[in-house]
């Protein structure tokens, strides 16, 4: 079969936030081929991810995505890394091409599996797929109080791990930092496992950095997360000297194999979380999984958003037994929490288990997202190259005629 | 003063080709504050960096550019700084911000040398400028008589150094690539540098680059440029052992400080090569020729566009007078021979200086420029968030009202 199209749907709520909570928006990937249709998901930024997709070619470097993709053969695995490689190699100079290779990656894996009856996974090599133990991803509350209350809140959900960051996590007082730590581990209790996610507030230093150890280790935090920018592995490697018994965790601002290895050779990591959305979707990251588990990093999935997210981001890596953890949003959007119909639920024990169905093993619950729809329009020397489709059966028109 | 407005033109050739010339297309950015302008230059895909200056927010972390330059203070260099970072901040989960930055920032460096009457590079603190052999920057023939007779081109237009790069090189057999390095080696004379560029052909495969390290050394090559994509950290030390004579170069592919900073740190290169246009502008690219400086790593600006693009690569490293090269396009297209009526010549030495006059010393020749302007407009929800300015008067009508 051929690629016969591919649509992007920019989803939103009516109002975004400045906050940092990632499922506000979405970019929605569908490709079909073969009468058969198969989605994916685009971290950030949908406009510019779309100006990508049919935008002008610089120069042979910088092409549009679309020349890629369009009408490409799409039989099997070695297919959709024959893409993946064409994308980067035709638009490498195009930096917004890797978020939006991501969701239509996704989107390939997805139709392959439903076509070949397959769950992703499987596809992928893996035999069997492994539970893995569900964190409750959450921000930090604006007080150490309210950090306690949402710890609790997610023991009582039936967590047995969550993760807090961002919100004032970094921005004022060692002090004020370690009270928000201990009011996380006491909601927590002492069994569950503990994360600190500092969303990159240190920038490239150390010394704040390591200031935050104490606490993180009286309170056995498992890991800091993104104490630096997503890169600064000088930092990270001196901060990882400094820690002996908080792991650094980090990864997820990667957008292809070779920044996501060089945090894996350099970093000083314990874990290496990459967002499928984000990295150049599920080919890269389940090479970056393979390469980790030679390195004796452990491997996890980013995710902030919706379950069909989750879904891609869990496949990498299920079939390792020994990464067993996976992010889980616990407090997603109207949005995220509409996305699709089909929850990927956490059992008694507090683990997820990534579907065994074909694909993603879930869909897009399509009633529910239309209100939530954006229409993007893009005109370029006085030609539309761009307009977003409206429904499941409507296609971009222009790029039909294109193709025609 | 206050920024008042920025304002973008898409400038293109009538045809694009699928050539490794990046020079076909330009996204010039005009800043304006206190009744002053300043120019700077992006690379690459001009639409995809426009839809990233005025869209939606998605969440605190990936704003549209706009909203962390419009209306800022710009009295000192301390706020050109500020404003850099201010984007990064702002923007980092928006993977196109950093090209788009990079244009503005030129343009704040450029805006502000004139307001204060000095040289970008003066106002970097450099108290005087070194002037730089330029070698001449083109690309490989398709047969070796080609590249031999581009060599001795560039010897006849008074060059003492030239790079050849892309075309055929690294796609054929190790002996047709060398029979080009030959060739080149032939056409320059036994005086002239000769610097050798891979784009990126062997991915991350050292093996493959290895092989040509012999005729490089033969024709005692400076440098071999890219032979493995951006990043590829492992790769490019793996070679750089095992290249004794030939030093490597490479850095343009990167985006921020920390990528380039790594490259410095681990990728064993002799010379890093960096792009204002896409390392986040002038601001950037001296922190990196500081850090390069007590690394013992060598700058060098990648400059494959304009003399507007050209003086702004030059500023941040100009009063470093060890490192004396500097790249200069040969071939540029008739956009890049029309952007500026001043041109950077060579001296009877070869030798390229620095403009003395304020700011990057030239100024886009609007008449020249009018007829490759491209016309863009982008509709989000109904509303037109970006319609292009089509003179120098016009501002952009949106960002003008939402600003007020």
């Amino acid at each position: 079969m051929k690629i016969d199209s591919v649509d992007f749907y920019y989803l939103s709520l009516p109002v975004v936030r400045d906050i940092g909570d990632g499922s506000q928006d979405a970019l929605l990937v569908r490709v079909e081929a073969g009468g058969c249709a198969g989605w994916g998901e685009c971290e950030a930024s949908p406009l510019v991810s779309i100006a990508s997709w049919n935008c002008p070619m610089s120069h042979s470097a910088c092409k549009p995505i679309s020349v890629s993709v369009q009408g490409q053969r799409l039989e099997s695995v070695d297919d959709i890394r024959r893409i993946n490689a064409l994308v980067r190699a035709q638009s490498f100079d195009l930096l917004q091409a890797d978020h939006t290779l991501s969701g239509i990656d996704i989107a390939l894996w997805d139709l392959l599996g439903k076509k070949l009856g397959e769950p992703i996974w499987r596809l992928l090599g893996y035999e069997r797929a492994f539970p893995k133990t569900a964190y409750a991803s959450q921000l930090f509350g604006d007080d150490p109080q309210t950090t306690l209350r949402r710890a609790q809140q997610a023991v009582h959900a039936g967590f047995r791990a969550a993760k807090f960051g961002w919100g004032p996590y970094g921005h004022g007082t060692v002090e004020l930092d370690a009270d928000h730590v201990r009011a996380a581990r006491e909601g927590l209790g002492a069994e569950a496992a503990l994360l600190v996610d500092a969303g990159t507030v240190w920038g490239d230093d150390t010394g704040a950095a390591e200031k935050r150890l104490q606490a993180l280790e009286e309170c056995r935090a498992l890991w800091l997360e993104e104490p630096f920018v997503s890169g600064a592995l000088e930092a990270y490697r001196q901060l990882s000297k400094r820690s002996s018994k908080v792991k650094l965790a980090g990864g997820e601002g990667c957008h292809n194999f070779q920044q996501a290895k060089s945090m894996i050779d350099y970093a000083g990591l314990g874990y290496v979380q990459i967002d499928t959305g984000r990295i150049g979707g599920i080919t890269t990251a389940k090479q970056i999984a393979d390469y980790a588990g030679t390195k004796g990093v452990r491997f996890v999935n980013h995710t902030f958003t919706t379950h069909l997210a989750l879904s891609a981001s869990l496949q990498p890596y299920a079939g390792m037994e020994t990464d067993d953890l996976c992010e889980y949003p616990f407090e997603p959007s109207a949005l995220a929490r509409d996305f699709t119909a089909t929850k990927l639920q956490a059992n008694a024990d507090g683990q997820v288990r990534v579907p065994d169905q074909p694909g993603l093993g879930l869909e897009p619950d399509w009633p529910a997202l239309k209100q939530y729809l954006v229409e993007v329009e893009i005109k370029v020397a006085g030609q539309v190259i761009f307009s977003s489709a409206h429904d499941l059966t409507q296609r971009r028109k222009v790029a039909k005629t294109q193709r025609d």
